[in-house]
């Protein structure tokens, strides 16, 4: 029934490739099928303005496309002279995310910058990009570690975030492009790796839903996030 | 236990006065505690280029705050140059959230745009924005039909939102700005009439959460958003 | 003659609600006829950088006008990225207007910044902002004495502002909308409470005028700010 | 008793040189004193959007000053990215002037913009800009006559302007920079040929003001206007 | 002498993988060294407008740089709301250096966009985006022929860029960002596979040159061009 | 065969008018044939930001031209709120030139501004900025001399530039509008009193070039550069 021929409940093959940028504190390249997204860390000694003198940390995000990872080719957002509406929802979201898997008093005051480039695009890249962004996050925070800059670790648990959705009346995990833009309910779920909720976002698209729908996608985004915790965590 | 002393689930004090602009077609200032929204719906005749002869109609939203709205003044967008990655999130949802109430069909190739500015704030401005937005749009639908533009009516259902969160630990209803603050995990629900989901948006801040607590907050967000739709037909 | 029926010299109806804003130092809502602006004024403890150090305060205004305040939605501002070159113009004005009445020795090294946002437009938005901001402004200076942060009284006197013009061949007091956009000739006003000039803008829109002419509109003027001068002081 | 030593109605040296540019349908140098203005017009084929098919023509202005026409360099306007609330106060005040003394009839379905840049400043830029840029409008418009486009002239009177301020508690005709940056009162004056009023802007910096002395003030400005339409007609 | 150890007239190891782009009409991935380079190639059916009507077509180019393709990150382009001037320069210059291998009337009314995106920065990122660049446009291309779209073949010759420059005294070819870093001279050139000159930009940094030197730089561009050339047409 | 009748290697009449603006530090007014360019240099105390406490100090340009500098009218770049591509490359390439000039440890921690605003267009404005531009800033210098601000001269040679192309398949020196815009090569040459060479630019426009061509262009400019330069001192 899906155009993929993928079962209900059957994700794509996820791949995460780290290390993959000789300059970047840490960083990853991520596939879920067709999606790809290269997430870098930067470690940055300033704290943002707002925290100086609080010994607070932060970690923030920003999320990019570029303008042929997509079917047809979308302006370029440097050219446009601003991010649109989407993007700068999509790296909110991200930032909020891996900030709710950090011991800000740990990290202590500094920022760390995760950037997330949609390389290609084919469904599911805010969640590619949290799932990708947790591990190059991890990966800079083990260099602040092994410099002895932190002595605690920041990180106190794993962060990753999958699609579900309501495709053709049924309820499916990690929806394709194909299938996002048929859905009839769309939901992004952010969780940590022990299946807490961070963040949980369900939207109508033609069809309003009730708390059984809900409740269904929510059962298939906890299946979803533990195999992306997992494959996280073969990658590190 | 609440800063303003409510119990758990008692909302603010709603007030929804229809038709206070001179010039829009449909318009209401709406009132939940200190908070304050100008919603005004305009009427344009033809639909967005990309709905050219598709007999389709839209529903469109931008939202605003006056600088001084806050306890501290922000910066007028205005004069900055562009409008904040906040702003624009709430913009899109409460397009998608009125957009959900439609039938774009029965509406037409015309597009109505919602514009919510915020006067006075005391949390909750994007749910005040949708329930009173929502107002103003069957307000200006009702022209339409009364003008016999369209023949059958494009409103669907009510549509209606409500904030609820958890504070000091507890799940409460309708959070104002001192308990928005302050919570642990923070929530926003869109609703039809009948009760049905449109739109559901949870954050961690600080603390995760569970299904436990997210059906507490899907408990009391129900019972607000009836309360609103009771304030809205009395409205009209 | 006139569309609202009014006398040559009579004036709309004036209302000035002050303290209409929780959080500003300084507010009121000031409604000329259908014209209605809401003005906040902020009290900031630093001056503007090219003030720094020489004991001097500085008063200024930000204008804005609501999407839907006049009878077609005009662009928002914030999502076209820009100010008009019109709303920069009036807020130059607002902001020269109420210096003038100020003694920036008294105010000391702060700034107040005036808003005014027109939530519904008919003509004279510029005047009433001036003659609304005046107000809000009073409003924050007597918190400032209040406390003792100011030991002298920062205000010299009054500041209200009236247009007048050339309607129909003749000379009218107070243009409404409909007056504005047929008048051959147009002006506004600036003076004090004790009718010294501050601003005199007249402007020919078609017909050329003379001398005569501009002493008229001037009499007028000096009757309607006094109305108006009577108007603020009772509001306070 | 001026910084310049010229006496209370003494104008600075005029010169207007015309045809100055090989490009442009009309232009001419203004200089008065150390102010220069370079003023050209161009002839548009097509009237701006809002004019198609009424038969009416446009004339619009715009306002530049080179980074270094000042005493201490100004940032270039296109390098921040916007045109000032100052340089757009002032293209505005142009163009309004330069449409007051043309018949749009006659002009036809098309728009002259006439350019303004003042190539070194010395106080008086506005009012140079419209005595000036009314002579490169004067020579674009003999071009379309001569080549029979307009059979009726369109241009009804001459147009000229000049400032006149309270220096030292004297009124005083002409300000160049250094009375202008201590003027009390500062005006600009824009009349026709035929010595009628297009537009007054008088502004308090400092000190208010009476009818008393705008009065003189005005003898004053109508005797430099009278000077100034002379030197037109005579550079052409 | 290099830093890299590599001979004077030594290239970086070259890699250009075709067809990486699920999307794009063409694409390939270039490696020199560290440097990589994502290209796509897209088609669009209309020319533009000021090539309407004239039976031409036109190739044109964006560059961009990830935030993290550096040593230290760069602020997003998208985020500053403005393309750099530096990445100006470079997507015209990569735009004519195609445009000259092109025969735009075989091309027809057509454009084609070619994106060069560096995911890792290390040197000569120019020149890799006009080397791959044209080989995602040649596989562009193909598709046009294939489709029977164009009749005859619009590409004219290979086109590859390499750089040069005079290090430590001595000419080098194919400069790593070590290199360009401390170089005397730097020079781009833009060649065809016939060993044409399309473009030639040599720049003194600190040091002047003379003609015998930019003859040697010559010598050393030729050659690298060749192996260029040679690893386009293995790649396709 | 040229259209203005001139011999392949004849130069334009070439003007240099010194000190031409009351208020800059140096200035001139240099003139190609029709070409006109306003040159001024602004001294300010303090090096840009990434030189401080390095004693080196820095010469920066930026360039403009009136919107009717040309034959058709250019949309003002302060208007459309950003400076076109063309423009920051040409500025760019004047900054370059002009440091290249410079010993940067005798200049000391300043930074030297050079404008250049073209009031006429006629072709080779690039060139005539970097040669005027060098006479605005020795000028400059000259002050910073006299003041005793600089112990030792900071220019270290004159810096001039000059256009040639192939046009009609001739080499041909100091190309006109007419010979720009149908040149199949076109070259910028940079180059220091002494002749050696700071800049060099060619480009293929249709027609690619061979070496020999590169020779007889290189020729042509060696011969123009030294007529500049005698220019450059006969003006000063």
């Amino acid at each position: 029934m899906r155009p993929s021929g993928r079962k209900l409940d059957e994700m794509r093959k996820i791949s995460i490739e780290p290390n993959v940028s000789k300059h970047a504190e840490g960083s990853c390249l991520i596939r879920m099928g067709d999606t790809r997204v290269l997430c870098t860390a930067t470690i940055e000694d300033r704290p943002p303005p707002f925290l100086k003198g609080t010994g607070l940390g932060w970690v923030t995000a920003e999320y990019g496309m570029l303008p042929r990872a997509t079917n047809t080719r979308n302006r370029r957002e440097a050219a446009a002279g601003k991010q649109s509406g989407r993007t700068q929802e999509i790296q909110r979201l991200i930032g909020r995310a891996l900030r709710a898997g950090i011991d800000r008093v740990a990290l202590g005051e500094r920022q760390i910058v995760v950037d997330c480039d949609v390389l290609q695009a084919d469904g599911g890249t805010r969640c590619a990009s949290i799932t990708g962004g947790w591990v190059a996050l991890r990966l800079a925070v083990n260099k602040l570690m092994k410099a002895g800059i932190c002595a605690s670790d920041p990180i106190v648990d794993n962060v990753a975030a999958i699609s579900c959705g309501i495709y053709a009346g049924q309820p499916v995990l990690d929806l394709d492009y194909a299938e996002d833009s048929e859905a009839g309910v769309d939901g992004n779920f952010v969780m940590t790796g022990r299946g807490r909720l961070i963040e949980v976002q369900m939207s109508a698209e033609g069809a309003t839903f009730d708390r059984t729908q809900m409740s269904e996608l929510l059962d298939l985004a906890q299946k979803g996030v533990a195999s992306l915790v997992t494959a996280q965590n073969v990658a590190l």
